[in-house]
């Protein structure tokens, strides 16, 4: 049975969970980070760029109490003992680093970061074990106008990137979450640590609502839940009485939303006309144009907030998250992101158990098909919030910071979905090699293209094949092919063959009108790059 | 002596070995790979980012023949066993990535790629275990002009980066070397494997001849050298004949590269009045001034050719290297490449073992102060060749491929050195914060100054303290400060604080001109872009 006689090959494998990005898959990914980051840069947030190691310590959530702390995170010890291990986020890191510099770092701290992360998770499809994040926080502000510039930047970005009208930034408090909970009775504020189990329940329930409904959030507070497969999922044991509270809140955010909707065809007509009028009255100044919209957005949102009031109740923390709510709305308002853009969502409950108060998350409202061919919202592709506590792991100071983190593989998914994409697809210009002897007068050519600020290559294979050169210059995907023989040197000429529209005659043409080739021109060696230049259509 | 006792805190720290990137460091890092990347591109190289982990059998040399293969590198063990590490240079996942995808990618493959790399290597000054590379290789050319093409291409990423006439790239071939080593009988074209210790101790002390200079390398290749500590280095044993041999090459080298420097004033006119005259015929073809260009440059490389035929003598290894030079000068002389900018120099050694063809390396001439305050050469930044048999390992067939590493970080410092450095390291402006209950007004101040693409933040900290407030502007580097009390905003103006002038006249001015303020300007409100912009120099 011995197969192998000599040493085993390595195997040429990507490992499990990781994959490789070619071309315009790299490109196409650093256009839409640029532009990010062009946003970014513009609303003062600085660059960070942390290494991608990190001591498990600083990472926290994976402390070395087991013998290999790597539950989820990629983690080795180093050989003076130390656990290190690929940081899962860019937020954790940046904990970090605002511990480590805080004496030297301006406050507040505004800073984004860009990069891939890891996680030690079973990959599957379209699950991978390394992927990008690109995050902007603010690390040092309690002000909740530090949260509402959050959301403000968000929405340029997504208007930067050609997503207006597509995408809503939907805007919670967790404190009005709290609020309810402390309504329902689930929330002591004298002894926080209390029912946080059953919170968690609650929460994770809320986040439910659109999968399962009311009967199954109502089970899910409750007893439990049984699933169609049969399979139970334990509920937080609320009474009757205080599953009421909840499910006022969770029935009160689904009118909301509803109403939302039917009014987002009008909302979505008003926000552009609003961008004309004020691309229109642009130097004249915004105030009152300002006013008005502030008006308008005011009045959306505060039927939502009367809401919350009420739900809220007699909770000191509740009264303090509709109150932050109603500061974010108006400063939004103010600096004309109508609800058509950003919108006060009660519904918003988002996962991490660290956020304190207000917490973000964008969605993307246009269709895609499914991987069942079913219709779907894009769905969401970042989300934040305000973070109060990361900080004080290192330095036993609470330091306010506030943040978002955007999915980068979801919206680059989203852009190509819409056509959006920036980023140059295609290849060089081929200059074959007819004679190999004659290398350098095709390297001139070539020279000569690149200082004209045009992609272009000599071909560098066994040149034998003539036709090997141009189904190479096919995969490439170049527009043009340039071929000088002999026969055409001798005459100062050069063939340009210009390969987008021989590719389309190929397709579409009749053998005599192939046969005709007037995808191909031979002109004079001197008017190479005015040739090309037309071909590529920059003449 | 239980000092803690609540829960230890975790430690606020890089990793040892580690760093973090901020601001300007970034970006300027950001700009010149930005740039470097579109040298390639438009050579025809496409971009490539593998995943930052590969197998440990993928990555080869560090095989899991010990209970922890991590010589070198970071690696840890999978769930399912798989060794993993992160990859530690550029070249082996392109290794790996052009077996795994050899039917479906264009040949050659031309890529290009950058991104960090880890070393598992004792941290020192300036030494890092974690680093970018910006690499650029053409895999599945046989053909020197790909070799040349490198060189180049790595030519015009200097003059793009605004370093003419400040670098030299050397090139040199392996097999000119063997050619020697066959000569003086430490190579048997045989029996390849036999003599590698000697001829290894023997590349290494040709390499170090700047160093230990003429005797030095001929006690290296003898019976060995003794240093100034007495420490003693054992020699490759060759006998009187042999080392007669090396050190003819050696010698003959020391010549070449003398005559060089004595030229390179003249040779870096040249080559500049060759520039211009190109550009200024710009329209007109190039083959006459290629011509001419190609003879001077071939007047220079023939002498260090005729050298070089003389001393491989009849080995045919030799021969076909110095044949190979021969060709790769033609080629770039053809195309405008004088020796002051890329020269053969058989000097050339390159410390990695798996180069079988021409290896280039690239120096910047400038001088610096070392850390001992004396000049010397800023040295080298960049460095490659031939490589036929790293994709064989996974394939059993022979892969001819050439490329090049840049290491970014030297050729970030150089740039900085030569004040090269793009990318603005200018903070934001900083609206300040007067009175908190308008900070709508001060939010719409920063909209209206992003639009018109200007960097602007309102203050987001404790705006009880005013000069805390201009403290964080100073720290930001922030060009100008907002200010609007109640007072302004019921006149409708602003003050516009121009704090680069505010800084100077602080520095130099007496404290009756500080106090006249000359760099505080008071402006209606409507004409607050207007006054930036003045401030910025783009009014």
């Amino acid at each position: 049975m011995a197969k192998d006689k000599g040493p085993r090959r390595p195997r040429a494998e990507t490992p499990k969970g990781f994959r490789d990005y070619f071309g315009a898959e790299v490109s196409e990914r650093k256009a839409m980070l640029d532009t990010i980051a062009e946003v970014y840069h513009r609303y003062g947030f600085d660059a960070l760029e942390t290494s991608a190691v990190e001591t498990v310590e600083a990472l926290g959530k994976f402390l070395p109490d087991v013998d290999r702390p790597n539950e989820g995170v990629f983690a080795w010890q180093d050989e003076d003992q130390d656990w290190l291990a690929l940081r899962y986020d860019l937020t954790a890191p940046l904990a970090r680093v605002a511990a480590q510099y805080r004496n030297d770092l301006p406050t507040p701290y505004r800073r984004y970061a860009m990069g891939p992360v890891w996680r030690n998770e079973k990959p599957g499809p379209g699950r991978f074990r390394q992927f990008y994040q690109c995050d902007a926080d603010t690390v040092g502000s309690a002000s909740v106008a530090a949260d509402a510039e959050i959301c403000a930047m968000l929405s340029d970005v997504f208007e930067t990137l050609g997503l207006g009208g597509d995408y809503v930034v939907r805007v919670n408090n967790r404190k009005v979450l709290n609020g309810v909970m402390e309504v329902a009775g689930v929330l002591d504020p004298a002894d926080p640590e209390k029912f946080a189990h059953e919170r968690g329940i609650v929460l994770r329930a809320i986040d439910k609502f659109d999968k399962f409904g009311e009967a199954g959030v109502r089970a899910l507070i409750g007893k439990g839940r049984m699933d169609e497969s049969g399979d139970f999922t334990k509920g937080a044991g609320l009474s009757d009485e205080q599953a009421a509270v909840i499910m006022r809140f969770v029935n009160a955010n689904d009118a909301i939303n509803q109403n939302l909707k039917s009014q987002s065809a009008v909302s979505s007509k008003l926000g552009s006309d609003f961008i004309e009028t004020l691309s229109n009255a642009y130097d004249g100044g915004f105030t009152e144009l300002f006013g008005r919209s502030a008006a308008s957005a005011l009045a959306r949102n505060s039927a939502t907030l009367a809401h919350l009031r009420e739900i809220v109740g007699e909770s000191g923390v509740g009264a303090e998250g509709v109150q932050e709510l109603e500061t974010i709305a108006e400063l939004l308002a103010a600096q004309g992101y109508g609800p058509d853009r950003i919108v006060i969502d009660p519904s918003v409950v988002r996962g991490l158990g660290y956020y304190t108060g207000p917490v973000f998350e964008a969605e993307l409202t246009f269709e895609i098909l499914d991987e069942k061919g079913r219709k779907r919202q894009f769905g969401s592709v970042a989300g934040g919030g305000r973070y109060d506590d990361l900080v004080k792991r290192f330095t036993g100071q609470s330091v306010p910071a506030t943040g978002v983190s955007i999915g980068v593989d979801r919206l680059l998914a989203a852009l190509r979905a819409k056509g959006r994409v920036q980023g140059d697809g295609r290849g060089p210009v081929v200059v074959t090699v007819m004679d190999r002897d004659r290398m350098a007068d095709y390297q001139a050519m070539a020279t000569e293209l690149r200082r004209a600020g045009i992609r272009a290559e000599v071909y560098l294979g066994n040149p034998k094949n003539f036709g090997n050169q141009l189904k190479y210059a096919d995969k490439r995907n170049s527009p043009a092919a340039i071929i000088q023989g002999g026969d055409e040197a001798a005459r100062g000429v050069v063939q340009v063959k210009d390969l987008y529209l021989g590719a389309k005659i190929a397709a579409e043409a009749s053998h005599e009108e192939w046969k005709a080739q007037p995808a191909q021109t031979e002109v004079a060696r001197a008017d190479l790059v005015a040739e090309v230049r037309r071909i590529l259509g920059q003449g």
